[in-house]
């Protein structure tokens, strides 16, 4: 199924807007999943029996995995997600950009040795090296646009020819959306504002909302800038805080509990608009 | 030996300015290669052994790895070159670019995991995100400046606040270097009046110019336009042109007679200059 067209079942729950990052960090996780063999993956599995009811989308983290040769505990995270839950689905988060010929190698590699439904790219070497994730029509190309640090700034909020960077790349992701819907950018929570902007111009293109939770963004902004139409629309991606809410063997319960909690704070916030 | 001085070295010889890219695609192999347990590495053994002798670096391309779940191989082309040429430094081609905490697993991946010299990096993200690589001091980061596809333009050239981005990528870089001598730039072959530009910027910091060859660039505009003020500075890539240059048994001689040439172009351009 396409990649947009899962997101909106998933939609069917206004609420319903979360995405757990799984940042795989050896050092946070409990003693008991230390000592496994695939602790990655026993880590995973838990956090995602745990909180499937409550996600939109889960988003793994590539780097974790690759900074330890853990890529096969990474495809079988994956599979598990398909063979289990397979209506949820996955964000390979890579942040991929190159030239055509290497592009096509990354989106081999998102598509199908992982599986994943959709994956990160950057947008810096052209709309060129975006087409060859396309090519794969259902999969998500998730383009960053306004990314969620502090450093962002630096390039991305100049003024281009007239127009801040950002919003040239949000342009260009439109564009490209005409003749695929499975298009979306990342828009860090931390610049709620030029999240309505960016929102404005995109329509009903999904964002992947990072830095809720940990980086400090206000849930609140994110929804009432980010929503689009239908209210619908965003991904609100928190990672360590869900994950590493418990460091203990019920860390698996706590993350529940915080997705819950999440949960809970949207469907107010949506109350009150 | 920090990742300037080794390319230092290997420019003594002021003729040997060029790096082979170590793009492994099995369909161009010769068939003894491809029935092999690990093609890409015997493959890359050979073009190694032929080859050493005329290269400043070696640029394995990840994303070939990648794809195929073929990380160990890569590790092991690494390795061998460790071991047997340790004078030559590895540039790891894989455009990382994310925040803090998960450019750290990718500087990790990198410098520990494949032991690479250096890293090739994407700028759009922020200076900030560069940072974690520079933290392992006498590891090369190689910024994403001007880079070689048509499609860089989008962006790229853009006058952001009266100047073009990529001059803004080379500034941030010459900014750090102050601090680092490792880091070096990305500037395309295919946009030599640009090189000249970013070389008056930049001072004698190394630039990594990929797309003579295949890509079309040329290699005499490169030279005239790139070399620092002591006659050097350049990495120049050539892959595909280099390691297909044969699809039989003698594919390794063949790539060797390109190198040379190479080297016998290079060293006609510098007497005519």
């Amino acid at each position: 199924m396409a990649f947009t067209k899962m997101l909106q079942q998933r939609w069917s729950d206004k609420t319903r807007m979360l995405c757990v990052g799984l940042d795989p960090d050896l050092a946070k996780m409990p003693a008991s999943i230390q000592r496994s063999e695939q602790p990655f993956y026993a880590f995973a599995r838990e956090i995602i029996d745990a909180t499937a009811d409550y996600v939109c989308a889960y988003k793994p983290q590539i780097a974790y995995y690759a900074a330890y040769g853990a890529e096969v505990q990474l495809e079988k995270t994956i599979a598990y997600i398909k063979d289990n839950y397979p209506q949820i689905p996955v964000i390979l988060d890579a942040k991929r950009g190159d030239i055509g010929d290497t592009a096509s190698m990354y989106a081999k590699e998102a598509f199908e040795r992982y599986q994943a439904d959709a994956v990160t790219v950057n947008p810096y070497m052209g709309g060129d090296t975006i087409d060859p994730y396309l090519a794969y029509g259902d999969k998500g190309v998730i383009i960053l646009c306004r990314t969620s640090n502090i450093g962002s700034s630096e390039f991305q909020t100049l003024k281009c020819d007239g127009e801040m960077l950002a919003l040239r790349v949000a342009k260009m992701a439109l564009a490209k959306s005409a003749h695929n819907k499975n298009i979306a950018l990342v828009v860090g929570a931390t610049y709620a504002d030029e999240l309505r902007v960016i929102r404005q111009i995109v329509g009903e293109m999904p964002l992947l909302v990072p830095g809720v939770g940990a980086q400090g963004g206000d849930l609140s902004a994110v929804i009432q800038n980010g929503l689009d139409a239908n209210a619908q629309g965003l991904i609100i991606n928190s990672s360590r805080a869900v994950i590493y809410a418990g460091h203990d063997d019920d860390f698996a319960e706590k993350a529940a509990a915080v997705c819950q909690s999440y949960q809970h704070q949207i469907a107010q916030i949506l109350n009150a608009n």
